[in-house]
């Protein structure tokens, strides 16, 4: 088991840890919050990546394009003054570096856990869901002037039983 | 070890029986490719499940705003005019199916996978990157005149040793 308030600590220590080493950069934290809606974004970058194995879930980070622009300047020390893949790549490394660094924290309460490949959309007015989930924890951060939010959800995974699973199996069997 | 020929029918057959058993529906697949671009989406919809253990990836579904809610109606059997948060369940769900059943499948090659939960993007024009992938595989099908697109990246997760974390992990010890 983990209890949410590990959850915020962990996701925290590990955000403030991957700014300050990898990127240079100081990160300031806003109280946290609980939200069952999910990201959306109207002019800017999301990206995702999963974790998965006896809890499921998934890490979001989102930040305006101009600190996606700005990430990207500082991990990768290329100027870029719109999003193009090298930010996109960016941002996803920074995902999977954050989520990976808070995974590694939350397995000491629940064993193993798997992180699938980061996925960064860019638009100028999208919406997301993610299903299945318990509410999101929203955490806010400040850096340079910039807002950035970092969400997390894990929950026990369910054990997934599907109607088609059993005869598609017997029918390859 | 996994051959794309493997991944390719075990996407097939998992599409076609969810499609069947679940929304009674039949699919038709069009010839496969891989593809080292990400889905972009003009108008509609895009679905991702992350797959992560000792191989790690990710599969997508991309259809048409109209196509996602003919799924809606034939697996919750509601009417939806637009894309709503049903809507959004709906697809979550079918992708989850889909890649669950896929993930059952492609275990008997790569031991154990885990499975993170769906998230949906819908949108007017919006692109999306996965990094640290090799190329996707791309399955077109066709269903009641619509184009849906079934995407598929597998790799051996790679052991990711980030320069923050032995220090973050060192500084709560």
């Amino acid at each position: 088991m983990i209890q949410t308030e590990q959850i915020v600590e962990y996701v925290r220590t590990a955000a403030a840890d991957v700014f300050s080493t990898m990127l240079g950069m100081e990160i300031e934290s806003s109280p946290g919050y609980l939200d069952k809606t999910d990201p959306a974004v109207s002019d800017g970058v999301l990206a995702f990546i999963g974790l998965a194995g006896p809890w499921a879930g998934a890490g979001a980070i989102s930040c305006t394009a101009n600190f996606a622009c700005q990430i990207c300047a500082a991990l990768l020390m290329t100027e870029s003054r719109a999003v193009n893949e090298e930010v996109l790549d960016a941002v996803g490394e920074v995902t999977n570096m954050i989520i990976g660094n808070f995974k590694t924290l939350a397995e000491q309460h629940l064993g193993p856990l798997g992180l699938s490949i980061p996925t960064v959309i860019y638009g100028h007015n999208f919406t997301s869901r993610s299903t299945g989930h318990n509410d999101w924890i929203v955490l806010p951060f400040h850096c340079q002037g910039e807002a950035i939010e970092i969400r997390v959800c894990l929950a026990p995974a369910k054990d997934t039983k599907h109607a088609g699973n059993a005869h598609m199996i017997s029918s390859l069997a």
